[in-house]
């Protein structure tokens, strides 16, 4: 099966799995990543942990193991202390020693936290820091951090294919997809149509992917997303534990979000 | 001052004060405001109440003062036994008995309560329900929800001037926006420009309405939208407690919110 | 049947359906209750709305209708702008102008909102200002309030029979129960078990009104209270819309929370 | 300085910064405490980790580093995934693992997620899961806990000092204190209070501790801890970036709540 005609990858955003993986092996799937796909494909590597310390050693090793760019999550244990100076304080620190450019990742659904927009401001000034992946599907905010970033050398990117569309028309660039991994193509296909401004097609094929990418993120989530994709063709394989495979009822549910908007 | 060119007005949204008029009170501004506004306007008035029976009799009275139309929230001080079920049941009731089109209203800021998809898709197909106010900002929503009532008689217009180019942009058909109160002209104006497909220039206006729009809803509410209202030459006047009035220092700020956007 | 052997009672906390009542029927209610009990039996009546003014009028009514005291919740729909200033303002108006004394009610279940432990010291020191009826469970907050206002002539009451043991354990001195609608004369003897110092016992008692309060409450609200009343001799009655009788399994489930703990 | 008169020593609960040190510093520390702890002193150490698989490892290591019992945090990067039958399947394949027994860890202020209860009483018949600290501070979830586990060899913690005294109220038979790293007397002379029956001197003692306990814990968490067992003769030292140690202002308003209560 040939590469999505994305301009990249993401490896080990929410949807690889990483929390369930060790030091080791999350810098050796980067390696082995790197290896595989083509050299004009950007690799980006979500490299976020806890603590400062132990996020520029992971951002020190996805750089060495060949990612060009990382994806740094917030860090969300402690989010009650997670303040706007806290979180600047981090990044900075990150950013600072990273051989290669960083992109801050805002993902509620997952950390129970959302970038401040005024963290993000203040961030988007530094000159290593290259851009957001926001995954929260509040378009005011994103539209606002567009237009209070835009003197700055910054790309903000849409977290999911549920707003795509929207995100581009308020000036976010570009997008990092679950659903990508599975229909590719055809996210690809509603960048491209944006992009164009070939807005009414678009539209039409941003309604079909909604449901779809409810179905492998917020519904059914990880154990829904692989096996969508064994359905197209992919390996999704098993999840590892605590997450359980689908149920046969939710693999049902799961199937009709495809075939009800024509994708199976 | 001339009216805005708004295609009408909307009475006892959540910006009119509405919980905290008497009955009388709530009739008789719908009255007043039919008397004073050309007939070519459209007059919505909100008839929302707790109960079914309330809401009924509030929507009867709206439409004999001269409301062409009517907007009811979700019901919400149960809002744990506010299913689905419970919802489709109160809007239907409603309908039946309105002399006027029903338009539905979520406004989970407000209500603490998300009108379900699945109760919007089930309530369109009733011919005296014609529309829906979303004011959470859920882009993804939206899209969704236009998506899976196009093919009724079906209307979805965003609740928000945050968002109102995102809304358009994914097939949203208008706007019910507290900033029009404010900067009414200039809200149409973003209107023509998405329904023109100018995008560029609607982005840049549309970025330029965020922090204001946010200054008179989530930050400083309804005191904030009235101070706002008298700086563009209109009456604000004061709010009902236990609304209070804007400190000083909030005063500057939301000052500020404007000045930052070339509004003052 | 007799009188449960409370200390009087309430009408038109949540569970008296009190939003869907006219303003009329809210007073009649109140005037009926009275004639009803004895006059050794103190009568609370909920006289919150969401406008300072007609707080204000409705307590004033409820006085007249032969309330002892009026339990006044706290407005919510601007739950955004509901400040401690806003609603230090708002008792201290309606306390101003009531006859009769005033308890404060928080109940974020329903309201979505918390009155805050600085505005209920405060409150605390007005002298019409008497209690607070703290419906939200949290047991270490109820601890800081008995604490924070032990010095005024001010009385906390735990706001659910779930944690009524466990409220007194923290110097709560009383309880406002849905759950004693349907088992008064239980609710009543663990309050004595726990006045007698009889934690033992009161602990077997609490223990086993714990599922048999969130059947309903929490889990099925105002129609599970009903459907419960009705199995010991009451009469529930139905509910007004939008509130949806219960279905069959539903129904089912109650009863089992009920048998499970030997109640039916 | 001796040991406080508590059962044993907690290491790496959330106050631990246990998210921030390497597998290796973890194990190395319970290494450490091991050695310098009198062997009748209880030591439990925190295991937790977001996959199954970790979590197991961990787990046996710190039972080799000397662990008498393992603390196992609910994992929660994928919360909305981690449902009853998830959780009931990883804490099933840890304490069939694991050397020493499990004690369960519900904390939802960190990871946003409450263990439910049925998986609580599921798990409370596994013989080598033997209790929970819950540290959510619902006192009615906590009494049906041990009420549903009664049956089994199951003990409840209390998880905050905050309700520790109600907690002994309703069944819990201990608690796990970040207090106690500061006030260890006090917090074990409450103790005794309540397992003696002296619930009025309890309750006074209880009073006194809530917002010292509040200020170290949700007010400013593991900056503030360590900053106040400075004032007690300990050694708190740095926090580990992202966290930040405290501004001057949030220390005076830290020394007040201590002092304010009579501790300095």
């Amino acid at each position: 099966m040939p590469f999505p005609p994305t301009a990249g990858f993401v490896v080990q955003g929410s949807n690889g799995e990483y929390p369930y993986l060790t030091r080791e092996e999350r810098i050796e799937v980067v390696h082995r990543v790197r290896q595989a796909v083509p050299k004009n494909k950007l690799l980006m590597a979500g490299s976020g942990c806890e603590s400062t310390q132990a996020t520029i050693e992971m951002t020190v090793s996805m750089a060495s193991a060949g990612a060009d760019a990382v994806l740094v999550v917030t860090p969300c244990y402690y989010r009650g202390k997670m303040t706007s100076a806290a979180l600047i304080h981090h990044y900075t620190k990150v950013a600072e020693s990273s051989p290669v450019p960083v992109v801050l990742y805002s993902v509620p659904g997952n950390t129970g936290l959302d970038l401040p927009v005024d963290a993000i401001v203040a961030l988007s000034q530094h000159p290593n820091i290259v851009g957001l992946k926001d995954s929260g599907g509040d378009i005011t905010r994103v539209g606002l951090i567009v237009h209070k970033t835009r003197n700055q050398d910054f790309q903000v990117l849409s977290g999911s294919a549920g707003f795509l569309l929207a995100g581009y028309s308020v000036g976010a660039i570009g997008g990092v997809c679950a659903l990508a991994n599975i229909l590719g193509t055809q996210v690809c296909e509603l960048e491209r149509l944006c992009l164009a401004g070939q807005w009414d097609a678009a539209k039409e094929l941003q309604y079909r992917l909604i449901e779809p990418n409810a179905a492998v993120t917020r519904k059914f989530g990880i154990p829904g997303l692989k096996q969508a994709m064994e359905w197209f063709g992919y390996y999704g394989g098993p999840c590892r534990p605590p997450l359980l495979p689908l149920t046969e009822t939710e693999v049902k549910e799961l199937h009709r979000d495809f075939t009800a908007n024509g994708w199976l």
